[in-house]
Formats: structure tokens, sequence, C-alpha cells
């Protein structure tokens, strides 16, 4: 089976120009099929801001009426997501971007929950039949964080989650790698210190860490959500920092979930 | 060979929600291929004015500087294009939104003139072959009017010019008719009077009304540029309502040029 790569990044790596542009030119160079998945950063915010919508937030979540849910469509479906796109055909990558509604790629539900979230959508489906015939073309498919219902609606959702469920999705078709990029080199025993980073995890010394509390509570259920998606087919987890990814790629950065 | 329908919407239909639900449902009643190509409408206007960001006119042109383009790119290939698609995924149509920049399907150059008008793009080519694969994958391709230089510049671009340059591009593999939706009936022999339309317009009635001046002055440019269609290997152009699409498909309303 032909390698994947499924990569994640956020803002750190969204909001900065250079970094950007030097992610992108690694991402560029992978010999292997890739698809890229963004998260939003802190346009939205801004733009948000600057429209005087006030961002909703109950019980300290935020809440996506729906001139917030205009404003991520614009944002992360338009702005960052068609940047990326250029930036990438640049690299003489052909890149194609992608919300869930275009090519039914992914759909989801509005969240159902005590708390009404709004126009936040949780993945119901991956159609990897139209993505793998995407990358048979020699397409490489970058995800914005926005899907739809299937019914018109469309739904802001969890980058990660998105990242994670395009991973499973395509294990039929492809022995699959999900790296989640974010701020730091990756787990750490201690978080003070980046150099402390744990390069293999499996899921007996992951249980003993979380035993002894040397893993930080805020990395736990990202984890967790690794471990599921081993669970589900894919190959590894790649967890660390956009700066070094072609050393993530190669496992010689990061921490490997296995 | 197949037929193929390329589509153009401007913002008489885009801004009026009724009106754009009615053409979507009808525009996936289609029976044969078709791709849709969507200008802009009020919306980007809206929305520069509620950041402040001064449209700037130079000898009555509008001119794409910075923060335009960035407004147009959200606008256009966010907000409208991801909601048009959504809607077209609920009539159960497989569409696919698209920038030039996506699958890298319509490169443009920075417009060469005396006068600058900002990150505006002439199109250049149309990728013929990748438009093909995804008409052949059951996606019906719905583009913004946005491109890109090749070199990371996205560039807003003429809707109309969009739609002309897809359809003559598309003719080695498809049999293809160009509609033009506007708002008026058809081409007027009387301007003022919307049943006066003329059915079908050859060359040389053109030149004939042309130099009667029955033809209103500003419908010119558009039927240069249908008559020029048509020189490059286009069956058909039709130019009438988007109300009457299935009318304009069969030729029992609008003007069709041959």
């Amino acid at each position: 089976m032909d390698k994947l790569f499924v990569i994640k990044i956020g803002g750190n790596i969204i909001d900065d120009e250079v970094k950007l542009q030097d992610f992108l030119m690694s991402f560029s160079h992978i010999t292997d099929k890739r698809i890229l998945v963004h998260g939003g950063g802190k346009l939205a915010t801004k733009l948000a801001n600057d429209l005087h919508i006030e961002q909703k937030m109950v019980e300290g979540r935020r809440i996506t009426d729906q001139p917030t849910l205009d404003i991520v469509t614009m944002v992360y479906a338009g702005l960052i997501n068609k940047n990326i796109v250029a930036k990438l055909q640049a690299n003489n990558l052909n890149s194609i971007g992608l919300s869930g509604a275009d090519g039914n790629t992914i759909t989801s539900q509005k969240r159902q929950s005590e708390l009404d979230y709004g126009y936040v959508g949780d993945v119901t489906k991956v159609n990897g039949k139209i993505i793998s015939a995407m990358l048979q073309e020699g397409l490489t498919p970058i995800f914005s964080a926005i899907t739809h219902d299937g019914k018109g609606q469309l739904l802001n959702t969890n980058a990660d989650t998105i990242a994670q469920e395009l991973a499973t999705g395509l294990t039929q078709d492809y022995d699959v790698t999900l790296i989640y990029c974010f701020e730091k080199e990756g787990v750490l025993l201690d978080v003070e210190d980046e150099s402390s980073v744990i390069l293999k995890l499996n899921k007996s010394k992951f249980e003993e860490l979380k035993e002894s509390k040397a893993i930080h509570s805020g990395m736990i259920p990202k984890l967790d959500n690794a471990f599921a998606a081993i669970d589900k087919g894919i190959s590894s987890v790649v967890i660390g920092k956009a700066e070094k990814l072609s050393n993530l790629i190669s496992g010689h950065n990061g921490t490997t979930i296995i």
C-alpha cells in the first residue's frame, strides 16, 4: 500500500508568514502522498473584532452563531485555504483546497449536547473514494475546518478531529501516518523542558505515565485520540513541531505513538 | 461527444436568496454535465464598507488593492462558493467549489496596462485535463472568480471571462454550450421591451444590427465575446435570465448565438 501522511497545522504556523512559507516548502518536498488540514488562527478573531461581532462564550466554550459561521467560512475556507493553495502551486505542488462540502468529502452533524454550540459539526462520514481519486489524479487535498451536514448547512468543525477522521477514513487504501503539529517538540516528560521529549509512546507506557502524573493533563485528550486512531488502523501518530516536518516524517523528531 | 453546459450567474441571483435557491434547483436538474461560474454580488462591497476599506476607483474602474483582494477571496471563494456547494449537495448534486488556484485549474497574469488595476488577472490558461477528470468522476465544478498566477499570487478575475475561457478550454473533450445569465430576457431589439428578444443571432445579423444601432451599446462587448467564443469551437452561446435556466438550455428562451 502507498504511504499517506495526513498533517494538521494550527494557528502558530498559519499566523506567521515566514513559518508558514517554510512549512509549505517542507510539505511540498514530501515524496509520498499527503493531505494538509489547517485550523484558523487569529485572523477570524481579528475579523470578528473589526466587524464588532461579539464572540459568544458559554461556560468557557466558543459558540458559533450565524455571523461567526460566515466569518470562519470566509477566513478558513476562503482567505487562508486559497492562499495556502496558491503558495503550494508556486512550489509546483498541485494542491486543491477543500471544505467538507466540496465533493461531499466530509459530512457532519450539528453537535448534540445540553449546551447549544451553534453551527458546530461533529464528523459523521469521510468520503474516502473521492479523496483517493484526487490523490490518484496527483492532487494534494488541503482541508479547511469547515464541513457540511448534507442538508445545505455548513458547520464549523475541529481541525484535529478532521485530521483524525480523514486519516482513519483512508486506511483501507493507504498506509496512513497522522502528524499533529503543535507548539512543542513533542510529548514532554517535563513540560518546562523541550529536551524531555518522549520519542516513542505505546499504550502501556502511556498508562504508566498517566498513573504517575508525568504527562501534562492538557496532553491526555490529544493522546487518547491518538491511541483511538491507532486502534482504527492508522500506522502511527506523530506529535511535534511543524518547523521540523521532515524530521517528524523520518521519525527523528517528535513523539511517535504506535 | 458529451454535452457540457458552462453557466455564469451574477449578482442579481447571488444576492437574492430565493432566486439563488430556485436557480440551484434548476441547475441540479440538468441531465448533462455542467459547470457553474459565479461572480460576486453586493456582499464584497458590503464587507468592504463594514471594514471601512475604501473602494479605490481610477478613471471609473475599480482597483483591486491588497485589502480588496483579501475581501473578494473571502467572499467569493469562501462564503458564496461554499454556501452554493452546500446547497447543491442538499439537492444531491455532488459539486466541488474551486478557485483557479485549486488543481491549478485556471492561471492568469496580472493585468498589463497603463493603468495599474492592482491584483486583477487576465486568464492565460485553463487546465482542461484536471477539470475533465473531475467531470468524469461525477463532480460538478463551481468556480469563483479568483485565479492565480502560478507564482503564489491570487488574482481577481472577471467572471464572464472565466466562463468563456472554461468553455473554450473544454471544447476538445465536450460539445460545449456557454450560458450567460443576466437581468434581461436576452438580447433585445428594444431595450425597454422585454418581449423584443432576438431568439437567434448569427454574425451577419449581428453586424447588420450594429450598423443600424438597433443593439444597445452595452451589449456589444458581450456579443463580440460570444462570437469570439463560437470562433474558438463552442457550439453555441445563450444569453438570458437565470430564472428561466431550463428554457435557456432547451433553447426556448433567451438569445442563442450561433
